[in-house]
């Protein structure tokens, strides 16, 4: 079974895709989709729609993952982020794909044991559950994968 | 020229199709998207892209103007509505449709000279502007309307 992992974001949207086997989930991508950040809102909104949907057309996942926005005091990107999660969350449904749900402390506690975990402790505990040569970079697509792993855990 | 104005919502898109001409604005439509409540977000988002979606077929406006949002202390409610945001201007967008935004009190203001109109004035108004019969409703569709008229105001 394939999970994408999606962190949600206008300017960087990070994306992890995992199989669940028998044994450990292997990694198939990560990345991230950037938008330029001088340009309009509605054309990096397109971008990270047709983005992620490229994503979802190559792996055909069981299930999409996507992180729940935590609420900031900055409330202009936090509107800018909801926008963007939702075309993200169109281009799942579009494609009758499920969609589950885990806020940031759930995905923390799930794959570093600690809901304070940092973005450090993240991508370190990314390489080492996922036996990767390198910590996953950007850190957007350390989450990704975070998202895609934590719903792996919560299915057990 | 057309112009379709939009009231971005999750429960309720209004939304009002005018035409500018030489003299008055003509409406040449307006209504409401209505998704359930109980249905999931993305499935609601989905309705709402797709209903907007065939409004531009329909009618192929040369602009698409948008009520901004106001923040509200409802957070929550304020992120499900910039979510439906977002796929509303991504279904602009992908139509290559250029985009104006307006805040309340600027659509208030340019169509009935008080930022702090209420909402029956603001129907009221849409009635005696566009020679309508009756108030149009429900207000959500008045509101459509409104933008649609603030932004032909707007750039005159």
């Amino acid at each position: 079974m394939i999970v994408v992992g999606i962190d949600p974001g206008v300017a960087r949207v990070g994306y992890g895709v995992l199989e669940r086997t028998n044994r450990n989930p292997t990694p198939l991508t990560y990345g991230c989709i950037e938008t330029k950040s001088g340009q309009r809102q509605s054309l990096r909104l397109r971008e990270c729609y047709e983005g992620i949907s490229q994503v979802l057309d190559e792996y055909s996942p069981a299930c999409v993952a996507v992180e729940k926005l935590f609420f900031s005091k900055n409330t202009t990107s936090a509107m800018q982020v909801s926008e963007a999660r939702g075309v993200l969350l169109l281009a799942a449904e579009e494609r009758d794909i499920p969609i589950a749900e885990y806020t940031p402390n759930q995905i923390k506690q799930a794959v570093t044991g600690s809901g304070r975990a940092d973005k450090q402790q993240v991508q370190e505990m990314m390489r080492r559950l996922l036996r990767l040569q390198e910590i996953p970079r950007p850190d957007d697509a350390a989450d990704g994968l975070a998202v895609a792993l934590c719903h792996i855990h919560t299915m057990r």
